[in-house]
């Protein structure tokens, strides 16, 4: 796809369920236009969903501005959106789960489960992965969408569509927690009070994890970290040569020693700060991608036997981000901070409320 | 210790066992000297060992060219050695499994077993180890020492004593294995053809590896290492920019997917080939030291939920060396490639010969 | 389905694929008649394949004489077998992997990935698992079958069809060893040296254990269980007095601690044997099914740590069981003592002499 | 040590520390005496700890009906107790952890730290295992004892004498759920409301089990267990024809699968209904010892993958115990339901309170 962008998405052959089904189509860098978006056929495993809430991502923006993200380049007309929950409109013949009515929060990734990786449970790593918005396959800023029924997870009463759609950017917390292992003996430490930072430490929370310390550079970031239950707070600058005497800040703010680090951020500078300050035998989980290639000390924390442990997206995490919202250890509800419409306007306004980060969180739209 | 070094260790209070008690002092920046050296009283638990063979370690070459090693620095003077076997002299009044006679393989660190690593069974990593020459610990090129009876294993009877001095290094190999679980569906990719990369291939084929590549700068060692057993080799420069080109070659020579990558050698070089070669799902286990800061692609191996597993020594790996050694799985003779007598002269050509390379594989003391 | 049978299958709407398709049909207790099967239509992921080699499970046996196997019960006509190898016909049309005139190895089970099971990596546990000749799901005992490519493995070159078929019960064991985790440091017992017993024993040993004992009542039995491989054997009897003293002959013949033992017969003695036997830590994994309810010890085992591990079928283990064949690792050629065609008379007596036993392992067809 | 006992324990060598060291010794059948006891010396690395609170066990009160609990058998006089908690006297010359007047709880079992299963961190398994009062070992029941620095934990401020006590009781719930692997998705089902099922239950509660259903056969246990925070409990009878129908009002009290079950009673009936209530990949942890022999349906749960997980006593659970009472996550307190101080009268009547059972739960002596 040119950069110029194209001027019309695929909408002219949207299908009439009643009204035309209309979706955020991203046409060329910066440009989203509402236009008619064509559903597929629903197939006997499938369910048709009316979408209610749908959340703005990071790797959305990052789509809108570079029309790329790490490998993933968007060469076509691609609907974009992919944390979403909505209301069960219809379902396939062979569905017995779900009934229409039904409030539903969508995993957005389809797995092919004929490869070794879906075969052995790590279906996230399936090469053949049809994930919503990730080019080539649309994504679900829409009106409706086609899913897999078995990716539809039924929301508790007490759990809103908002909650619902939330539980994607919750799900990377919780992977990275299964992944880490963490539990009540496990003192944490987070690097980085974005959205991501701020999901995996409510996750490693409701993991049981006993301490928890959070790192940032930016002032607000850090009082809403401790507003949502971080037990310690250490601001940080960016600055290379600071790693080693912000180590010893952050062992003080621990005051036991550091069993697994998050590094939400994924900078030269965190990561050094991740492998510098965890204990021996402990584990760092990269979880951020801000830096591609990155300059560590590596070594020294491999003769700590600190392991770094990698995270791609989640596999089966919704029925454990539904039970934490559910039973309340996880409140979700004050990360969401903006909420739009489903207008071309508000739809631009949303993005560019994102993009533009600030006291903004988690930009919700309405639909 | 001042690089000019000191004219004498502390031989003059050597200890009467018989005759003189003589071992190897680090003196000062490559000053080593053969020396009276007085052995510790035996506890109820402790036995002492007449020496009969101690390798040569990268790392004993380390401390006599710069007293030091990673954070380790010798300030006083040390013995230096820690690959050896020998045979039991003396038994103290509380050993029950070992016996005067008994040919016997050493375990070179004495950890607390106070300290909460130790007691969850990742003893390496004890704050408090005791380790033949890690200053400051004397080490066990010596005509005798005095060590914790459980750490003497018994060789069995097809198992020469050469062969258990072996049992240190292989046990690094050994240790990595364990770590990163290698059965008999593990596809294994070993960066660097030396005396680490040749005893991990070693234990990669005796834990069941399938199909094993190795790669290195050098021919003699990878000629060496496919005479050992390696199904395949690849010859790599040490240009960065080679690092694409060479991970295709790898593949191809693989044939199927890289499941575990042990780098060796671990330079900037050497781990973003084993990063980007590794299979997503995979791990990479960083086991040489080259660089201790690393420029590396690791984001993108995070990503393919590609993990680093880090390795320090090695924890109760003997009696599994010794059934490899003992069933014929491992052959570590064809890696002793140099032997000399325990006289001032045959050590510095000993140490010279280690630290020259070149063919030298391990330099073994026969005492 | 009464015990007198059913006079004909389903074979009147037979597809006609060129030659008409037959089956092994289970029509009755004692009661198989090859007669006509309809194949069912070919997906986009499926392919036909022309059976070449079916063996009989004792599973199959048991349908034949008893119309049932532990819950689940024949109530309709069909076709049985489920150890099955053959030859790509055709393939679908959106599978890339086979070709027609491809060698083929079958995974018997169709599991239904969508639920929980699945999704975490245990498919064998899927509920709505569908596979052959568990009722009410035909088997592949016939010329022809349709079948998931995704579970057709192709064999290497020097593996034959009939090997290809023997990959179901060598799965098996595989499955036993992947769960109790068997390695190089894993001494073994096998109870029971029948076929199951056979392929848990060469599995062990191809997953590196270092010793293992086999046990049972038969002299000829232990005489090929130790042609094939087993380091030690013990006869013992069938009085469940006899346990403590079988268990210390079975810990002169290890030599050493049992660290994992397979109770392959699963009787009140068997189970008793083991679970007394197994050294603290150790694990026990009950493969056999002889008794449902059971009298055992099992408050010492577990007050020993010792575990009780379940096994059920097997996932995701025919490219394993293919690397051990075409290695060498496993030679499972010396289990097929008997052979027989694809006639009516031969198929009755190849059961009569399954069920006999005797000298019989495994018979097979070739079809 | 013959039923009718002995008139006298060693109290005769008893040594002056200020006053006399007066202990619980137990000498014969149902006779416990208050006699001096003499404490060994204490070693560098030793504490001489003041008892402040003393709780009895199960255990204990087997020994003073029977002299035997298992396998271990009371040969000599002995002193009674191992669930206890004081302040230290004195420290050994290498202690630098402790200090007079520190409140600390003691782990009762000393390992040999020389055997295998200590060296891989099971040391809970060592056979050389010293534990209080398990013969010929005395126990804790005493004014002062001295015991291992490493084995005496600091209390937190809020966590009183009494609550340092229950850490051990406390500790076989924290192992049982380590072993289980219980977190935040862990349906928990606990057969049994006595002690060790309601410690057991607090510990899954603070391993994050999301819900908790609870069995008994007593009302009131059944009420105390529901106050203590069960989510559900199931009134079960002890006739083991009831087995079927207890199974399915266990299934609808938890309204979804049963992940673990802990069986805090060990006997046919309740093993019965956790094998057969447990589903298709679960864990049975049998707990209790209530039938050493076991009639039960364990085929049919391995043919479920339902593991079954023993345990014996704890390792390293201290420290998280403490996690626990100080922060809140568990209450222990309620537990204690009668208080007696140590006088040969208040001996007797605790041990007959604790006996007899009813609504004492935990009797505790303050010295």
């Amino acid at each position: 796809m040119g950069k110029g962008g194209m001027s019309k998405g695929s909408g002219e052959d949207g299908k009439d369920e009643g009204e035309e089904n209309m979706a955020a189509w991203l046409l060329g860098v910066n440009t989203l236009k509402i236009q008619p978006f064509k559903l597929p056929s629903l197939g006997p495993h499938d369910v048709r969903v009316k979408m209610k809430a749908v959340g703005i991502c990071g790797s959305d923006v990052h789509y809108l501005k570079h029309l790329r993200c790490a490998d993933f380049i968007v060469k076509e007309p691609m609907v974009i959106g992919h944390e979403c929950a909505g209301i069960i409109e219809q379902v396939g013949s062979e569905v017995k789960t779900l009934v229409p009515g039904d409030r539903v929060a969508l995993e957005p990734g389809i797995s092919c489960w004929r490869c070794n990786l879906c075969k052995e449970g790590r279906y996230n790593l399936c090469p053949e992965m049809k994930f919503f918005a990730t080019p080539p396959i649309h994504g679900s800023l829409a009106n409706q969408v086609v899913h897999p029924a078995d990716l539809c997870f039924k929301l508790p009463d007490n759990v809103s569509l908002e909650e619902g759609a939330m539980c994607e950017p919750l799900s990377v917390g919780v992977h990275a927690c299964r992944r880490a292992n963490i539990g009540p003996e496990t003192n944490v430490l987070v690097m980085g009070a974005g959205p991501i930072g701020l999901v995996t430490m409510l996750a490693a929370r409701a993991f049981g994890a006993p301490k928890i310390v959070i790192v940032d550079v930016d002032d607000h970031r850090l009082s809403v970290a401790k507003d949502l239950g971080a037990d310690e707070f250490v601001k940080v600058s960016t600055n290379i040569k600071d790693v080693d005497e912000e180590v010893v800040e952050i062992h003080k703010a621990m005051g036991a020693g550091v069993d697994v680090t998050f590094d939400c951020a994924g900078f030269n500078k965190t990561m050094s700060t991740a492998l510098s300050a965890t204990s021996p035998g402990g584990k760092v989980c990269l979880v951020g991608m801000g830096h591609s290639e990155m300059t560590v000390p590596l070594t020294p924390a491999a003769a700590r036997e600190v392991d770094v442990i990698g995270i791609f997206r989640y596999k089966n995490t919704w029925p454990l981000c539904l039970e934490f919202l559910k039973s309340g250890k996880i409140d979700v509800k004050p990360l969401i901070t903006h909420r739009f419409g489903f207008s071309q306007q508000e739809v631009e306004e949303a993005f560019e409320t994102s993009a533009r980060g600030g006291n903004a969180i988690k930009v919700m739209f309405n639909l």
